[in-house]
């Protein structure tokens, strides 16, 4: 990738907030740079903002991504794009979930502080997110999942923040696993204040990473922004605590539409805190899982769809008229969308045999999750 | 129904453990009468054993079976039969159930104790189990749930031991509301001993009801037996506490072979006495339970059915085209049985819906549940 289309991309990153669908489908279609360039020039209809010109002030838009580049370096962040090989193929899901109303497209760009390699340590990844007012007893499950995890070789996903988030790190460092956080803020900023050092460590052992360049405030806006990335980086997203109406579970929503399997955690029925999980289990929205070893059980069976889908291609379970893949292939209907249900019972699975392998479909283009169900997609 | 009729009921609940399913189709096709003179000229495959003839010894059958219900009318209580208008028609649903080898055929008589009109009582109940051994939030949460259904005019079926079935009973009892004991011995026994004092309690304001006649014993194979009378009893069964393999399982088994909502409540995933019930909702055989709201919801779908099944036999809701019960008579293959999953995709309902119908046309005669499905009863 040349240097003007990663300096467009750091510059875009700053100048434009991370979800838009056109902004997104023009940067696939042409660039980063010819993106900018036409933003620059006010043409078509996605334009920058009066904040984002205020932003960019009279400096030259290259001149300002090589240098938010270079302060990324500083701050030991670098830049990561849809075009460098360790850019996790999965946030691309994200485009089966967006409108033009909300902002759920794939990221263009991150920003990383860490190591590690991102797409390597997603492969095998869960998501664990739930309240900031944890109770002692969500704090302690939590950490105990997220450790269990890390023993197996699993990286757990979330999003640094007080309560559940903060759990669900430690566990697995604890576990001296790996471990990523998603932040709605740079990455050089210790957002919550109180997790600073925790960030520091992660950042050490694991990676930190944003949407947003080094420096990027916290934006009240930002956090429904990010959840979508935490959604689609790990393999399934377990919700340990959480209030009636939460944002975890918008989280989890969104996991779900992309596919990904959704875990909740159950806890006293007294306890106002698991009132969130008890509903996602309630209205079969989530699987119950007590342990590592269930959750597990419940993403493990997508093998490792993740790392094959980019290298193999369609060559395999999809193509082997037994397997469970081609079976549900057929299973749908011709020009219509249809529940899992009633794909399970069309292939004589189980609903849960289904949800196992409708993700690794989606992840190779083969299916599409529509609002009323899911469909073949059309050979273009 | 003749006294003789009645004699030969109350003896045949001494002399032959309930559950076999030849002794009861022989009662229903001839009577208890006929029954008992074909075993005591030891005709036919149903035979009394030894210790039955022995406990007989040298006395009239009916004659015995006369002193049992005089016995029973001295500790205050009765005898009731299928001809009675109280008995419960749903454990008829037994009968779906049985087989040569397992003793789960309908009861042939019960023994009660207490003023309740039984068939009345049941006809909004939900029953309770779980472990002896329970925790103290599980007797929290089953007092509180138990007292919450009593408010709203349901009756709480449980088996009267220890733990979870005494803080259901107490539940009920504290909210004044109408509580069944069914017990694995005679009703005038106090078993467990440190019962008494509730049991007689729950005779005064509730019934105490068991298959066995007055004085016999709580030996240990009765219990498996009892339970598919708690299981078939109550419109829904809840499992609010249980260890990882536990009787409380095995009745909600049955619960759901008869097609009766499966609950379960969940509690902290540290306690061990969770287990059970965090099984049952994570391998899809129960809904997640936190209220007595959530349990109404559950079971309160199915309408007054068992009210209505005895007076209005099928001019309703079956022959209505358009209701549900309809649709979902319909969409059952020719002779084939079919799951739940497989009936709400074919009838377009979720399978919630499916399982909230599916009771009332077993009850009706109209569907049979088999081990590999639910299949329509093939008109005689």
């Amino acid at each position: 990738m040349s240097h003007r289309e990663r300096c467009a991309a750091a510059v875009l990153s700053e100048l434009i907030e991370p979800g838009q669908l056109e902004l997104y489908a023009l940067v696939v279609e042409h660039g980063a740079a010819a993106t900018l360039d036409r933003l620059l020039a006010a043409a078509g209809s996605v334009q920058l903002s009066r904040t984002a010109i205020a932003k960019l002030g009279r400096r030259d838009a290259y001149a300002r991504g090589a240098e938010l580049i270079d302060q990324a370096q500083r701050c030991g962040a670098r830049l990561l794009t849809p075009q460098d090989a360790q850019w996790p193929q999965q946030l691309t899901d994200l485009a089966s979930l967006s409108c033009d109303d909300c902002a759920a497209a794939p990221p263009i760009a991150l920003w990383l502080r860490g190591e590690l390699p991102l797409r390597d340590v997603c492969q095998r990844s869960v998501s664990i997110v739930g309240a900031r007012a944890a109770t002692s007893y969500g704090m302690h499950a939590t950490t105990e999942l997220a450790a269990g995890l890390a023993r197996r070789g699993w990286t757990v996903i979330s999003g640094a923040a007080y309560g559940v988030d903060g759990a669900a790190h430690r566990g697995a460092l604890a576990a001296e696993g790996a471990t990523v956080a998603v932040l709605a803020c740079g990455v050089d900023r210790a957002y919550p204040a109180g997790h600073a050092r925790l960030l520091q460590r992660i950042s050490e052992t694991g990676l930190v990473i944003s949407e947003w360049p080094p420096a990027s405030m916290p934006l009240r806006h930002r956090f429904l922004i990010r959840n979508r990335v935490i959604a689609a980086l790990g393999r399934g997203v377990v919700v340990t605590e959480a209030a009636r109406r939460s944002g975890s579970r918008v989280t989890a929503r969104r996991a779900q539409e992309l596919g990904r399997p959704v875990m909740a955690l159950p806890g006293p029925v007294t306890s106002a805190m698991s009132v969130g999980p008890h509903e996602l289990i309630r209205d079969w929205q989530a699987t119950l899982v007590t342990s590592a070893a269930d959750v597990i059980a419940e993403v493990g069976s997508l093998g490792d769809v993740f790392a094959e889908q980019a290298e193999s291609g369609h060559a395999d379970a999809c193509n082997d008229p037994d397997s469970q893949h081609a079976r549900l292939l057929k299973a749908f209907p011709a020009r219509q969308a249809a529940s899992v249900e009633q794909l399970a019972a069309s292939c004589r699975m189980t609903p849960r045999q289904v949800r196992g392998i409708l993700p690794d479909l989606i992840m190779r283009r083969l299916i599409v999750n529509h609002p009323d169900g899911f469909a073949r997609t059309t050979p273009s």
